[in-house]
């Protein structure tokens, strides 16, 4: 498992196809993660045709992976195969709430980063798209995504073509917290983001961005309020136009 | 990676201990994991004292596991660390929204399932607790979450000591979509769930709750549409409370 600790996220890939028994092993490994009630409330979609990754593209900011990828993978909370299997079932199912929105979402991530794990054990290179959350509406569109089915999660899989060197982490001691959650002095604020703050690459990143503070890359160019606040509401929307 | 295709839930576990660099170690790989923009929104909370892991268990319904376990794992959106580095480097962070809740909930979990393979590699077993989110306020209180902190997955460590058979899961046709979202024709329910409705310790699961099919099981009892809607209820207003 040292595979896991050397770890890095794969943006550029071969152009040599994935083959679909190698796919199908790694997606059968990702389904023995573990599901609250053993009800699997989630769905995958596998993006290969150039045409469709196309239509995908804008929804993910036009990232290249989305076109360059061999393999697209959307992960989607599902509530819905569950919920027509009560209903042939005279069972009456109620699902469509806030609450199987996010044990769907846990479901839906435990599945998406077991199948990453293993796709990278057996030596591909994947990269998780945060956009997904930015413009589900686009995605629910193009994938054709019914009502208590929602997007959560894009992966773009592939042989790696590049071998970037890894990025920074936090120290343990920033993440864990023994028995209950030790707030941080402004001290600890200090001492434990001097090594990311060190870094060459963020003291380019700031004078690229014209800012003071690497902070303020992140909350004035990067991932502004102004922005979230949108889409929170786009989020929320959707959420609601899926049924939950 | 064949570890990942035999794996099975453990609810009981050894007395013996973990050693505590066995558990940073499993740390520092899950740390590894993707994290949207390098930010690492989420916190890692380490239940090993008998007294606290007994005002935790009310919030799980008692679940044997959350005291019989050696080491219990909460793990949490935290959206309150990077606020508190931006604020304290003459940036304004909005990160307390619906769109940080759920980019900090993939973050979270990511980190969650990782380290339950790399425990599992290692030999540890794991249980999930899908209790977390339905009880978030009363772990709020008892492991002290501040603002803009959010316990979502609750997860049981410990060294085996059952080895129960593994479980069943739908074909894999039930789960993966090529290209578009192709919704279920009755048959094809029937189909998919046909092998789980055959299985023997399911049919008693249906007489010893005495209902009509496996399903009602699901929405008369474990998982009603009265308790999804009541904690639906909770969750929200719990992450409104920590400022989402």
């Amino acid at each position: 498992m040292d595979s896991l600790k050397q770890r890095r996220t794969i943006r550029k890939y071969q152009s040599k196809d994935i083959p679909a028994d190698l796919l199908n092993d790694l997606l059968e490994s990702a389904c023995r993660a573990s599901t609250v009630g053993n009800m699997q409330t989630y769905s995958v979609i596998v993006t290969r045709d150039a045409e469709r990754k196309k239509r995908l593209a804008p929804a993910h900011f036009h990232q290249p992976m989305v076109e360059s990828a061999p393999v697209v993978f959307t992960f989607c909370i599902d509530l819905r195969r569950f919920s027509q299997w009560c209903r042939q079932r005279k069972a009456e199912p109620g699902y469509g709430n806030f609450e199987w929105f996010v044990t769907g979402a846990i479901d839906t991530l435990l599945v998406a980063q077991t199948f990453c794990v293993a796709a990278e054990e057996r030596g591909l290179g994947i990269c998780y798209l945060g956009t997904t959350t930015y413009n589900p509406d686009q995605i629910v569109d193009v994938l054709e995504l019914p009502e208590l089915v929602f997007p959560l999660a894009t992966v773009t899989v592939g042989w790696p073509d590049e071998n970037p060197p890894q990025v920074d982490r936090l120290p343990l001691e920033a993440i864990v917290h023994e028995e209950v959650y030790h707030d941080y002095a402004p001290a600890d604020i200090d001492r434990l983001y001097a090594y990311k703050e060190s870094l060459p690459e963020n003291h380019q990143f700031i004078a690229e961005n014209g800012k003071e503070t690497l902070a303020q890359v992140f909350t004035d160019v990067r991932y502004t309020k102004k922005d979230a606040e949108a889409m929170s509401k786009v989020l929320w929307e959707t959420m609601k136009k899926q049924g939950f």
